[in-house]
């Protein structure tokens, strides 16, 4: 048990690294080689070039103006000061949204941390069981729960609280909920005319014997939907063509590396190996062998382009749809096409950056089944995952290596290998399996056919919660692995299983401190440091870089991803309440995290992190009922915590809560859930009225023409077209035609007024 | 424990029983007076009329043509041989699909007791485990599980069973599913104009204080679906008219009594008392004082239908809209209309039959907090119905009544009394609740605010079926109250609850055995025989009768009541699937209780049942979700039981069976249930197509110019212009223009070659 100076001790060394990583950051970012690590967000929008060449060559690489570090910590008025409206311009209304998610925590947490410690911390601490009865207690628990004698009177105050606790959170879930639907609304029904909302994708088109399917789609929309059909694109299947221009970027690559080392290096010309990785086969000169092979791979490029085009078997049975108005696209997209609810199935189109174009394909039956394996495969990852890193753990020990590799033997019986081996491994094999496990998480929702980005991180997501719930959460309050709790819970009764995590709560709230210190605060702080993108950014500007172009690819801005971030965050929603009533002084370090970290990614998403696409905050319902779970979750614990205590009195008085809460979430997903799933229609009619008013001539069709076509046509086009743009045009929705051209080589005066200001090169 | 004599002499008496009441109802339905007892459906279409007086007086009244009685079993025959075709034709899709569950539960049956007679019920027989190890046991437990001794390996029989029972179910169920798909599908489809495929019923119709309701709905939809909103139809708040409609009716019914006595008995003009029920009060001339008090309240029901008609406060928040088209309809019906998802609700309007008008104003919220109610208060009534009956059985004793009303001590003392008491009042109280139950949970379900009475049906079925699984099954098996039974749950692991019912299940066969026998056999003869309608007809028939028109009403067809049918026969599908494995003696007795039924309500259906609606077999996903719960509580209390028989090692073969089960349901419930929630576009601008080709100059307004007006309206309204044709009207669907007319008073030569062949008159 920790006591209070524990406690300052630990939280005194995590607040130094923190710290320290701050400086570090405050330093690296204004060294103008640091620029395009920091700033990536202002350079891909065309707002921001490199810092200019006046000024001593050194000045050019490091910031010798020493009075900007004095105002080393000057990004956080900067980070707070875009207001809401101007960031969902700049970065989207996702990153807006999930930076409410932050907000949220403070909303619910610091009125909750106030009356906390206005009643329940006095109640407590005037108490004293802990110094009549054990020996052992801790200053923290004096604070706590725990020091309230068996059966008291005084816990009524503690189910008070947790009323006005479960009231509060609610009341500011719905407010919270309402806003997010109102933006979400607003954002939709904004004037930016968008593909997306003309277009509905069409799956599991039926085979036809006398009809293609782009023919069969006309014809199935001209007689179903005569007077709102506009036009359509088939899908093609162009997975192998994709490869093939990844393969030549690659080869691009070498060559660019070759070039730059005889570029800077005249006098021999550099060699390289045929074989894998260079490291065995023909020796043959690299510039030329990879200039050859680009050729070659070109043509193949060609060929498949041409292939795809007009073999009828590389298109798959799915449409994007395109209709007149919005209201006639909303019909499509909400009804049912075909009496066979299997075939023609009709969803919105997501926007055309969100697509995931390799499930296109699959046919009705086999989303079923694959939804059966991935949730029985979940099943075993969840409670099983131990048992194979167990092996890796068991393979990587000593005896282990000795036994498959006795001749390594001599080896590792050296002190030194063996120390490692013993400390290091077995921690290792863990860690690489938590490092991957999203990865994993992400190609299970591949595996399951999901058809946008945002849908597949949504589910990876919420996979991920319920991983770290069981693991994390239920794996460190009860010592034991995931299975081992599956077995004990099987074998207990339902209501024994509260009671079973309760007492062991209060015990474990300094484990939970630490862990949201070092978890969350110095996490945090590594977050803005961003080491690895700028290492990586470093190397390939030095070894790759050519162009301007080159550069802007060597940039890897991230995004806030959504599928890992969010879990993490509803970890501290979850620690949070079940501990408001338990053991009040966690409160104000998770208060400390969401604020912390409101600020650093909130300058993050100003700053650096490029949205991959735009789902309108269609997050927002898992947010709110991760939330939710985790109230309920709080309150089953505290009935049990309560039962432990010869308090079981109480529960009539709390099985009321949940009862309330569920009822109030199914409230939440009637009321404002169809805003995140549904499009209504006097929207969709308004919208078209309005634009038939203003822009009678639009043309539609030629707009529509090449939305929703699949990246790499359009990438090869527009490298045929014009090598330069190229990239450009990809990181840009397709929807806004760029202005930025003129704008890229000439510095601008003033770009936004919330740019970051303390930018050396501005 | 029972012998196999036991099961013979109880199976005896009952088909003894049965074939009393089969007999009784053989004679009863040849006599002419009882016509329109047996055969009201037949007079309802217009297609029947009463026995001619041609003949004696005698055989007006009493069939004396002893042939007919020689073939009293062949109304068996006759109600086989309509086909489906004209049986949907005759009573509708409901009814027809209705009868196929009877069917459904004969196919699963029947090849799964034939598999259990030819491989269980020798593997459980040779073994002999019982007459070694116990003194106590029964012929019966020879043929069951019981019989095999514990872990042996034979078990493994059981298992394979287990899974060939369950991918059989599941492939009728399958099959079936796809059937009643298509016959609802080709329903919908058929090429009857109905006013339900044109309108939709929009709900919470936000108030506005510059337009009235009907304007608001007006101007709403020729906004927003200005190229199909055709009309529409206010909803008024006629409660209160109908009340008064109701009370005439009671009025006019004594009014009649008196009448028809005086007719009779011309010396004496009749006497009533004004006050409650004619007990006390002043003394007045009968015939004058009804005649003077219905023309007050006809008077006063003018008044309030002005009223009504007139006052804005009268106008629900609520409409039916109508469309030109089927597939405008469908669009509305299917998206969501308003920004707000909780205003201008828009849902298919119901067969205006089927519409239950009380309803129509619930706001959403208050939708929320009725549907919390009443799962709180469903929950309350399914585990502590035992109290409140407690309470009354405890007044209901003998020391009850002494207690409360001492000065009756002298009257319960008598030995007679006593024994009445002590005997009957504690089980009459229980049964009265039994009997009163589908009426109390219809009411819960009102209370929620379902808007058809299908619906209504619907949600008090699935009720029903919650609380006959726990308190007929479960309290079956393990003795004790639910409550008992939930507290013991409560306390037990999930792994346990399975083991304690899985140990009892073997031991209650024969108690089910018997079960089936009196509730199933005897309960479905008795159906037939008719006798409470039979009795109340002929006392209408007696006392109030004057006119066609009033032997007309007192008629009581009733219905399938699908509330309290469905669920019962559901029970037997889980007695089924449970004992298939178990102890399949039990499979027979529930084969004869399908193969009877379907006979029995088949010949309902065709005679006697009226339906009161046409939903187009909407319950048909409950129905198959039902007995996939049942399948999978029958696997899992297998696991139950196997793991008490030393094999437990079964576990992870069997608990891939619930898994399997549960995917199979989703997989329907995405492939099937679509056709019932929705209605695809496809269908409708099929059907649109071909009426605009066909019926090129149709008025469609005029046509759903009163299709859902409230009832009470029409009801006045005919009232008004025709005292005869009122009754004829309410009864058939709007949708249909009588022709019968003509046909009511001249006997047909040929009205149905399936008609009732037997019938004496004809």
């Amino acid at each position: 048990m920790a006591t209070f100076a524990d406690i300052s001790v630990a939280a005194g060394i995590n607040i130094l690294t923190a710290f320290i990583f701050l400086v570090a950051f405050a330093f690296l970012r204004l060294q103008p080689f640091n620029d395009r690590v920091y700033f990536p967000k202002w350079y891909l929008k065309g707002l921001r070039t490199d810092p200019d060449t006046s000024g001593g060559y050194g000045s050019r690489f490091i910031n010798l103006d020493f009075r900007t570090y004095l105002r080393f910590l000057n990004w956080v008025p900067a980070a707070l000061k875009m207001p809401e409206p101007e960031l969902i311009e700049h970065a989207g209304l996702d990153s807006a949204v999930y930076l409410r998610i932050y907000l949220l925590g403070l909303k619910i947490f610091i009125p909750i941390a106030f009356l906390a410690w206005a009643v329940l911390v006095p109640v407590n601490f005037t108490n004293s069981t802990l110094e009549l009865g054990k020996a052992v207690y801790s200053d923290i628990d004096k604070l706590s729960i725990s020091n309230i004698s068996l059966g008291s009177h005084r816990f009524w105050t503690h189910i008070l609280i947790a009323y006005a606790f479960t009231f509060w959170t609610c009341y500011v879930l719905q407010k919270e909920y309402d806003n997010v639907t109102a933006l979400r609304l607003q954002f939709l029904a904004s004037a930016k005319r968008r593909p997306d909302q003309f277009t509905v994708l069409v799956r599991n088109v039926p085979p036809d014997n006398d009809e293609s399917v782009s023919e069969l789609v006309e014809h199935f929309f001209l007689v179903n939907h005569p007077d709102h059909y506009l036009t359509h694109q088939v899908v093609y299947d162009a997975n192998k063509l994709a490869n093939l221009v990844k393969q030549r970027k690659k080869l691009q690559n070498w060559l660019d590396y070759y070039q730059n080392r005889y570029a800077r290096n005249q006098t021999k010309r550099p060699i390289t190996k045929t074989g894998f990785l260079g490291l065995w086969g023909e020796k043959v000169d690299a510039i030329d062998y990879y200039i050859s092979e680009i050729d070659k791979i070109s043509e193949e490029i060609v060929e498949e382009r041409k292939r795809v085009r007009n073999d009828p078997k590389s298109i798959m049975p799915a449409a994007f749809v395109s209709f007149k108005t919005r209201w006639g696209a909303a019909v499509c997209a909400q009804t049912q096409q075909s009496r066979n609810p299997t075939i023609w199935l009709t969803d919105w189109a997501s926007e055309p950056r969100d697509v995931y174009w390799n499930n296109m394909a699959i046919p009705y039956v086999a989303l079923t089944i694959r939804r059966l394996m991935m949730a029985v495969a979940f099943f075993f990852l969840t409670f099983f995952f131990m048992i194979p890193i167990a092996f890796v753990q068991s393979l990587a020990s000593i005896e282990g290596i000795e036994k498959v590799a006795p001749f390594l033997k001599p080896l590792v019986e050296q002190k030194a290998v063996k120390a490692f081996i013993q400390g290091f491994l077995p921690g290792i094999a863990l860690k690489l399996f938590l490092i991957f496990l999203p990865a994993i998480l992400m190609m299970m929702s591949k595996f399951e056919g999901f058809i946008s980005i945002s849908s597949l991180e949504r589910r990876s997501a919420s996979r991920y919660y319920l991983f770290n719930f069981v693991n994390v959460f239920l794996g460190s309050i009860i010592a034991g692995t995931a299975f081992e709790q599956l077995d004990s819970f099987i074998h207990q009764s339902p209501m024994q299983i509260p009671i079973t995590i309760g007492i062991a709560i209060p015990m474990k709230a300094t484990f939970f401190i630490s862990f949201i210190m070092v978890d969350g605060w110095a996490g945090v702080a590594g977050e803005i440091l961003r080491l690895k993108p700028m290492i990586i950014y470093h190397l390939k500007n030095s070894l790759l870089v050519k162009t301007e172009k080159d550069r802007e690819e060597a940039m890897d801005p991230g995004s806030i991803g959504f599928n890992t971030g969010e879990p993490q965050i509803q970890l501290y929603f979850l620690l949070g309440l079940v501990y408001s009533t338990v053991t009040p002084l966690l409160l104000p370090f998770i208060i400390i995290f969401f604020g912390f970290a409101y600020v650093v990614y909130r300058h993050q998403v100003i700053n650096v992190y490029n949205q991959e696409y735009e789902s309108a905050a269609a997050f927002w319902p898992d947010v709110h009922g991760r939330v939710i779970s985790a109230l309920v979750i709080a309150q089953l614990l505290l009935m049990g915590l309560m039962t432990t205590r010869e308090f079981a009195m109480s529960t009539p008085f709390l099985i009321i809560l949940p009862v309330l809460t569920i009822s109030f979430h199914i409230y939440c997903k009637g009321r404002y859930e169809p805003a995140f799933v549904k499009y209504p229609l006097q929207e969709a009619m308004m919208k078209d009225t309005l634009e038939r008013a203003t822009e009678p001539n639009l043309n539609l069709k030629a707009y529509l023409l090449n939305a929703y076509i699949h990246p790499v046509f359009k990438e090869e086009e527009e490298r045929d077209d014009d090598q330069v743009t190229e990239k450009l045009q990809q990181h840009e929705s397709v929807l806004v035609p760029t202005k930025r051209q003129s704008r890229r080589s000439t510095p601008l005066p003033s770009i936004s007024k919330y740019s970051p200001s303390s930018s050396p090169t501005r």
